[in-house]
């Protein structure tokens, strides 16, 4: 079970609720009416299949924004732009000068992109607010939710781009810069869409932000479980790994006299599982891409090129487990006299989670009577660059078989219903209830 | 050293000469004149990096063709040309009712070839007969010389078409219709060049047949030994395998919870290689392509596709080691649960060669002092389709680093010499010396 402290244990909580939501125990959202607008959202783009296709900054991009302002306009909340397009959308508190507890996700999909993965964040933000809405409740500081411009990366890189400019990871003008395959740029179609919006990303106050997220993976449903309390996200370390041997046919060269890149580079892909393992609870360790030369069914490999991707927990994991493959690598081209050569390409640090907001979500769980665990998110999530701005925490639920960016993406309506009470309840914790009103309708 | 008898053993010398070649044990070829018709032959389609390009039924074949038919009518032999274009050059013997002592091999090469794959066995037979007639030699049976047609099966299918139509592997008509990626014909390329001869492949008598070749493997050259006394050659078998996973991300799927493709293809690549081990002295496993789907650095693969090429010396060790891959792929299938299909794609029996052919290129071997080892010829030749129709023998001398196939393919002047004499000196006892008139330059 990937050493993630297992469900039982987090049932016997750890947590009570705090003061900032007391009286408010009883509101929950209405899973009917998010459900209907995940739907909405989801015919903009929808695909035969079942799924959607909606690019960042398309028209279908374009589309799908405009249909969910319309939404926040209908609530009354007011709405800004930034530079790189993310909106947002607030929803005032009593004190205007306290900075709003924030949710939100992104609206953008994958080409075969699914449902729910980014528009259930937006939209359980905006559920959110209509409950708050229903039943009169003020809160101290202002709710907003935002819709993060190009998370998925699929059209323009880097991926999550509005919440990385957003945090500083990388500037305003590279973003602009970066072109899709058909030479078009973001800054263009952020103008072409409406979306270039007058605010300096990263001015905009966040007091915490949670973001609720299908997981992407398959450990809550394997657990039975409906809430994933995200301690943080995994580090990222990519590799390229080279082993050089000596093409030659299979028929006149005796196994002894053979220097056959691919049964050395067979023995390191099976050591970075190996290495994923030796560093629990949280390593993982992948080989997903491999190129064979001359691959060729009569010729001994000469040369064969893959992939390594190494993810933990923390910076430190992530440098024992470099130090551990690079020493495994080593070893293995001195016992078989076959140079290896591995190269780091790129790197991602880990990110935890804000205790406090971690302990919120929890809160909100206990209370609502949720099974639930903590997880790591071993993915990209625009609240992963939020951290580095704000406190920030997220809520995942299970997807079904743990799969996503598919058109077959799919989440049970209990389970979303129960993300988005926990995001109800985590926020109005952070925010303060000051006031109870009449239920609206 | 792959369990080949070593060469020291051969050194006792267990051949002594046979009456045959009797009063001829001071003949030898003329190393500079063979030297120099090999490099006269490499000029036609020499390449820049020093090797040649002649492929099959090319006007640079027929070229080739005729510089070789040239330099036989010099010597006065009779040309005959069959129906798949091979070339039989025969000097007469004295009784013209016994078969004629045969040998030749290929001067088609491939794409990127070298000077001495195929093009060494056609040349050290006609030196062979110019040496015969420097010395006066009259044999008993006629001695030919043979260029077999599209040896190397570069651009068209099959491999071995002239001998493997003589040797009757496959029908004329199939040879005929096979096309190059142009869509142009055998048949049509036959008559273009002006190859396409009145024989019927298989109707011309062959009393025994002998092939000097590069070994176009490392074992001479690892051994330091000078002639390889070909026992036979290695059956083929090639199989696709495909293991099925389950594709997710790298990122959120714990390693207890994935279900990779290539971690188990990982392990059953080894036991090719474990495979050909278990089964010495000759077993060979070779995994040569891979294809990994989707191929993607951040997603577990969900399928992986790989050839598997196995070899070895009898077609029973080729059965055990088919059964021995079987059950080893369908237990890492129960051990993982990931399902693996193993599909043989095609087939090459095993084929020893004549034990009175291999002797006499043995004896030849001892007489003229030449360091020796049996070997096997894990690649294919002419010689392996005569088999099947006459005894037949090989004689193979050491190439550079055992690299062929290649334009830096290289052989030394004393090799190629060397095995030109073992040749010569196995044909005569083959053929029978009647008379020895005076030398003539």
């Amino acid at each position: 079970m990937d050493g993630t402290t297992g469900p039982a244990a987090a049932q016997d909580g750890d947590a009570t609720a705090a003061d900032g939501a007391a009286g408010c125990d009883d509101l929950r959202v209405d899973g009917a009416r998010l459900w209907e607008h995940l739907m909405a959202l989801a015919r903009i783009g929808a695909t035969p299949r079942g799924g959607v296709c909606r690019l960042a900054l398309s028209d279908l991009d374009r589309d799908g924004r405009g249909l969910v302002v319309g939404w926040a306009r209908e609530c009354g909340l007011q709405v800004t732009v930034d530079r790189i397009g993310n909106i947002f959308m607030r929803r005032p508190g009593r004190d205007p000068d306290l900075p709003p507890v924030m949710t939100g996700s992104h609206i953008d999909t994958q080409p075969t992109g699914g449902r729910f993965d980014g528009n259930y964040g937006v939209l359980a933000g905006l559920e959110v607010v209509r409950t708050l809405d229903d039943h009169g409740i003020v809160t101290a500081a202002p709710i907003e939710v935002a819709v993060w411009t190009n998370e998925e990366g699929s059209r323009f890189v880097p991926v999550m781009m509005g919440s990385g400019v957003f945090a500083g990871a990388f500037t305003l003008e590279q973003a602009h810069a970066a072109r899709d395959a058909d030479g078009r740029t973001v800054g263009d179609e952020l103008s072409r869409i409406g979306y270039l919006g007058d605010e300096v990303p990263g001015a905009h106050p966040v007091g915490s932000y949670f973001e609720a997220h299908i997981e992407q993976g398959p450990v809550l449903q394997d657990h039975g479980v409906t809430i994933g309390i995200v301690t943080g996200a995994l580090g990222i370390r990519w590799y390229d790994c080279v082993v050089q041997g000596m093409e030659a046919h299979a028929g006149p060269t005796p196994m002894a006299l053979r220097r056959d890149a691919l049964q050395v580079a067979a023995r390191l892909m099976q050591e970075v599982v190996a290495c994923a393992h030796r560093h629990p609870p949280h390593g993982r360790g992948t080989v997903g891409s491999v190129q064979v030369h001359p691959n060729s069914r009569n010729v001994i490999p000469g040369r064969v090129r893959f992939s390594i991707d190494l993810r933990n927990a923390s910076d430190a994991l992530c440098d024992a487990m470099d130090a551990d493959i690079r020493a495994t690598a080593a070893r293995i081209a001195a016992e078989t006299g076959l140079p290896i050569e591995v190269t780091q390409v790129s790197s991602y640090p880990a990110q935890p989670f804000d205790a406090g907001c971690i302990d919120a979500v929890a809160r909100a769980a206990v209370r609502l009577g949720h099974s639930r665990m903590p997880v790591v998110s071993g993915a990209g999530h625009d609240a992963i660059y939020l951290a580095r701005v704000a406190p920030a925490g997220m809520i995942f639920i299970p997807c079904k078989d743990g799969i996503s960016h598919n058109e077959i993406e799919d989440a049970s309506p209990a389970h979303v219903t129960a993300g988005a009470d926990v995001l109800l309840h985590a926020m109005l914790e952070r925010a303060g209830v000051v006031a109870r009103g009449q239920r609206r309708r």
